[in-house]
């Protein structure tokens, strides 16, 4: 298991005082990754002009090391590069020219259209900067299958708890105060599995890629929480997952909430210190069941 | 002025009650980028093929509308596509197929690669994706000119007090709870200028994009202060644009306390709640004289 934090030299200030102390700093390093894959042909290829199955660099990506197999096929499940665990034959991770390397080769009947897929890969950054995606569109964002109306039923006292069992699952938060968590709990809240990254996006890829290698997705029970802010992306990537419940500790953007009504997702935001606000599929908070209780 | 905020229906759910009510959301909406300029030549290409001066769409960013204009410069000064604000002929807002577009005619002599910045704009969103850089080098991310040492210096009681003033000074965060900020300040703790955005990213690209607009930049004195946590990005950002102090109310990454070290600027992390911890560059925090005074 690589080393998710490093320790360094600092000084600490405060208002009394000030000391040279060792600190704990989540570790940011990139990550390069490589799709074996056949390319798709291009539109104005005539029918003869076979691809070859070729390596071909995606990108690199800064994330926190450590479950890097997992963030690879959560990332390329995300962007709609592989819709199955099956569609990936092998998984190697290598030492490359600029750090750590994954090399995914991809089933022989799975192409990628790699210019589509560097435009694809770009927008999965979209909430903090440029993408090269040719438009944002909400309807395009449908998950595989529409979601289930009205499950799974999750009780207010469960949304409630769900914060507090978050960050007391977080093994490197409380030693760096620097890492996002994402965690897949179910609608009586219990834990099913918890991810870490210094980015929130990366922490979401490596869950929803570590459930997709052991199976468990889709799961029409899950509920998915995350530590920060929901933006449009997050919600996107749930969406894809077939996920129908989102409950952020931060707030949601105006197009994550628009989206995820769109398609039917209950997005939860705040939800913190007794309190949470329902900003899409309020129907499957059940307030109603919980009084009667 | 665009909203920045957005009204939404939301069910809002305590302890205790369950309410429907009217809440605000930060807007998060894309922008298209399209800048009119000389491609540059291709290595392979004849000295005599001369490049037209042609619009090239460089992506789309997700931001909250507001200062597009100014976002735009710092985001094309931060890929390293301008270097000064006369490198911009011309800046139009339109508006375009996806939504909002920003057009920007470069100066005949600034040409474009356009392929190096398609790269170049999906690193900037490293700190949460892939990018298509091709490698990570902390040593390719030097400021213009070397940071000036030990200048200039902060007092501890300054830093103390940013938190609250950038807080403070958040026209929209008070109202939503969703958006970052980023604020330039200087070394006595008086507010210059600040921005809010969605995106952290975005929040520094628009503050820097005002000051190279207003010929505020570089400025030796400058303290850039942000909202959020500090990643790898973020340093590069403000090294770019020659600030020596960056301050950040939540936690450095390992590769963003690398960077700034190795060019000599000042990192400050965790300051909120009368406490701050300083990762690099800690002979501008001035103890010494404040415990003399």
């Amino acid at each position: 298991m690589p080393s998710t934090t490093t320790p360094v030299s600092i000084r600490r200030i405060t208002d009394e005082s000030a000391s040279d102390v060792e600190d704990q700093l989540a570790v940011e390093a990139p990550l390069e990754i490589v799709v074996v894959a056949r390319a798709a042909r291009a539109p104005d290829a005539r029918p003869s002009a076979l691809q070859e199955r070729a390596p071909r660099r995606l990108g690199i990506t800064m994330r926190t090391p450590g479950n890097d197999r997992e963030l690879t096929i959560g990332l390329l499940f995300a962007e709609g590069i592989i819709s199955r665990a099956a569609d990936v034959v092998d998984v190697d991770e290598l030492s490359g020219p600029s750090g750590d390397l994954v090399r995914v080769a991809l089933a022989e009947d799975v192409t990628v259209d790699l210019g589509r897929s560097e435009r694809a890969l770009a927008v999965a950054n979209a909430s903090c900067g440029v993408c090269g995606k040719a438009s944002i569109d909400v309807a395009s964002c449908a998950p595989p299958a529409p979601l289930a109306r009205g499950v799974p039923r999750i009780a207010p006292r469960v949304v409630h708890g769900l914060a507090a069992r978050l960050r007391g699952a977080q093994p490197v938060f409380g030693r760096t105060g620097g890492l996002h968590a994402a965690a897949l709990f179910d609608a009586g809240g219990a834990l099913a599995d918890l991810r870490e990254d210094v980015g929130r996006h990366n922490a979401v890829d490596k869950l929803i890629g570590a459930a997709l290698l052991a199976g468990r997705l889709p799961d029409p029970g899950a509920v998915l929480m995350v530590s920060g802010r929901a933006g449009f992306e997050l919600v996107q990537k749930a969406l894809r997952a077939s996920i129908p419940v989102m409950v952020a500790v931060g707030a949601p953007s105006s197009l994550a909430a628009e989206l995820a009504a769109a398609h039917g997702m209950t997005l939860v935001g705040f939800a913190r210190d007794g309190r949470f606000n329902v900003y899409a599929g309020r129907e499957r908070v059940d307030v109603a069941a919980e009084a009667a209780s």
